[in-house]
């Protein structure tokens, strides 16, 4: 394998609560996971943001920090969000929202998988088979309301959703190609498209347009089912599913139950991709219960970085970037399952610098 | 006590699939329960509605069906609907929707409770504790797009949610009113809101009108819930949950859900509760796998007659129907945790026949 001399800019924004904590945990296991490895480097610059900068600076996120997210290989984001916190019209600081519209990261990817070490949920033996990606569509959707909807005379209020044929379309594109990924690794994949088609017009519309570009996909597998359903499933049998395409709203309640069957929001990573950009993001927010304790988790975020490698290595062709992110992975399954380190978030006793130290420890055996 | 000789009329709508199955079965025990009791009888008419009968008759459920509903003093609902057996307009036929609306059936009670016998699905001990009810309001939220949503240019598709200050008010009531009979029985109770405040306006007016109703309630706890959280919290820590209140759409994923935590379906009853109307219905569908195998596991739809008689004890002051519900829910109890039958549903080997016998069996050791 050639090695590469090349650096990709990453825009690093830790925000609030643990998301400053985990972030700082991660930036030390991406640098000494570049030194293991070697090839291409990264050249981190953190930027300021979230509820805490806005009070005080007055805003959420700069309009400099913006354009460094845009010009930047990919942006690391911790999380954001402080209870009270608010802007004059009462919402909540939450520029995770609006970076997600600005870049058109219309696919929110959510891999749940767990890992031996890990506390099992489900006594169903088979819940350690349990490795599903859940696509979010993050563009429209529900969400498509927000800063849109009204109240009226204070006494009815309305939120539109709505469902675009190339917001789906792009989203199920998006669901296709991951599933193309695990039928390489795997043999056979499937996509399962969640809606809600037997009550909703814009649902029935979903399912309609993931069933043409399903038509374009006939070496993958497809199906449907009901979002209700789709509850039931991931609590009853979640072994048996693979890869889900869903709406918004949908995504952002079925991913949080997913995180619950790998024992919580501490080992689920997320990505946020569009066209042009992405930003890869721990799905637990800044647990302000927690926040300032050193106690975080910090798997989902380390979890989050490695997909980032592997979305800089197929992007720009880098191999070894994507035998980093699989380093990463192996040294944080080598921690728990060795239980050198079990995170406090399950009962363990390694706080976040712990888990950290431990990982990195982990690396040269996980070469 | 004394002992009343009213009789109350119940309008029965076994609908499709094993509808009819858990149906027949349940006739058979409120029958013999009634015996086992004596006081208040009732008078069961059956009426024919759903998919099936539109094959046949052309019609889902008759005008005549709907005056009987409205005439009688309780419906009870078996399931309805089949796939790929739709209207011209392509939707599927579900009449349990129209109901809700026609009568303003506004509260969906969803209780779920862990029963001893009951296969674990978690893990945690605690589980064992699970008790909690969940407020769906019905009648608007995201259903109210239902036949109201469109599809522009085959390129754009929106549904409207809508949060009245009536409907959420009454939906809260109901929920501080289900909490007030449980702090009668276990000395303290929560309700909590469920919502997605951060993000919708429609969804911050909820939270602002169950607030305005929890100030009234002073006696009761009250606390929030974002939607996803709740998934979370649902898979995590159960048994911690007391009575929550939420939107039509948010309360449709999460019952379910809730359901998977006690086994299935199969376990979870239900109540649509208008001001003037009530129709108690199992949770689960019309399971077309199963269906006509004489499989499937009656006990949800035991425990919904169970609570019609609760309704109708409260409604009518005739606490004898309260202590038949008492009845059938302990003769429930006892066959499970016997293990006297055990539900195919869970691994067991009792059909529906075997698991309405052994009820009814159960029914005398249980007084
Ligand atoms: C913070 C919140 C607005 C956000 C969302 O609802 O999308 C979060 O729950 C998520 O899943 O990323
Ligand atoms: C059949 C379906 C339309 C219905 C609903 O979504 O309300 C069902 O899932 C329920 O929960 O009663």
């Amino acid at each position: 394998m050639t090695t590469s001399n090349r650096t990709f800019d990453i825009a690093v924004l830790p925000g609030d609560g643990i998301g400053r904590e985990v972030m700082a945990a991660c930036l030390e296991l991406l640098s000494a996971s570049e030194t293991a490895t070697g090839g291409p480097a990264l050249r981190v610059t953190t930027h300021n943001a979230g509820a805490q900068y806005y009070l005080e600076s007055g805003e959420a996120l700069l309009a400099a920090t913006l354009d460094a997210c845009r010009a930047a290989d990919a942006i690391l984001f911790g999380s954001m969000g402080w209870p009270d916190v608010r802007f004059p019209d009462g919402t909540e600081i939450i520029p995770q929202l609006d970076l997600r519209m600005e870049f058109g990261l219309y696919a929110g990817v959510r891999p749940i998988r767990w890992f031996p070490g890990l506390p099992k949920i489900l006594t169903d033996e088979r819940a350690r088979d349990i490795d599903f990606v859940l696509v979010r569509e993050q563009t429209e959707g529900l969400f498509y309301a927000r800063g849109r909807g009204e109240v009226i005379d204070n006494r009815e209020a309305y939120d539109t959703m709505q469902i675009t044929r190339e917001g789906t379309a792009r989203a199920s594109e998006f669901a296709f190609r991951v599933a193309e990924r695990r039928r390489a690794r795997r043999g056979s994949a499937r996509v399962t498209c969640v809606d809600k088609a037997n009550v909703f017009t814009s649902m029935a519309f979903f399912r309609q347009v993931f069933d043409e570009v399903a038509a374009k996909h006939s070496e993958i597998g497809a199906d449907h089912a009901y979002v209700d359903a789709m509850a039931l499933m991931m609590v009853k049998k979640p072994w048996t599913l693979d890869v889900m395409v869903t709406e918004n709203m949908f995504g952002d309640i079925l991913s949080d139950l997913a995180a619950g069957l790998i024992g919580g929001m501490g080992m689920a990573p997320s990505a946020d991709i569009g066209d042009t950009h992405a930003l890869f993001q721990p799905a637990h927010g800044t647990a302000p219960d927690i926040a300032g304790q050193g106690k975080a988790n910090p798997c989902a975020m380390f979890l989050s970085a490695a997909m980032m490698l592997d979305w800089l290595a197929e992007r720009h062709d880098e191999p070894q970037l994507e035998v980093r992110a699989r380093l990463i992975e192996r040294a944080i399954e080598a921690t728990l399952e060795s239980g050198a380190a079990f995170p406090m978030e399950f009962g363990g006793s390694a706080n976040c610098a712990d888990m950290s130290r431990a990982v990195i420890a982990a690396l040269p055996d996980a070469m």
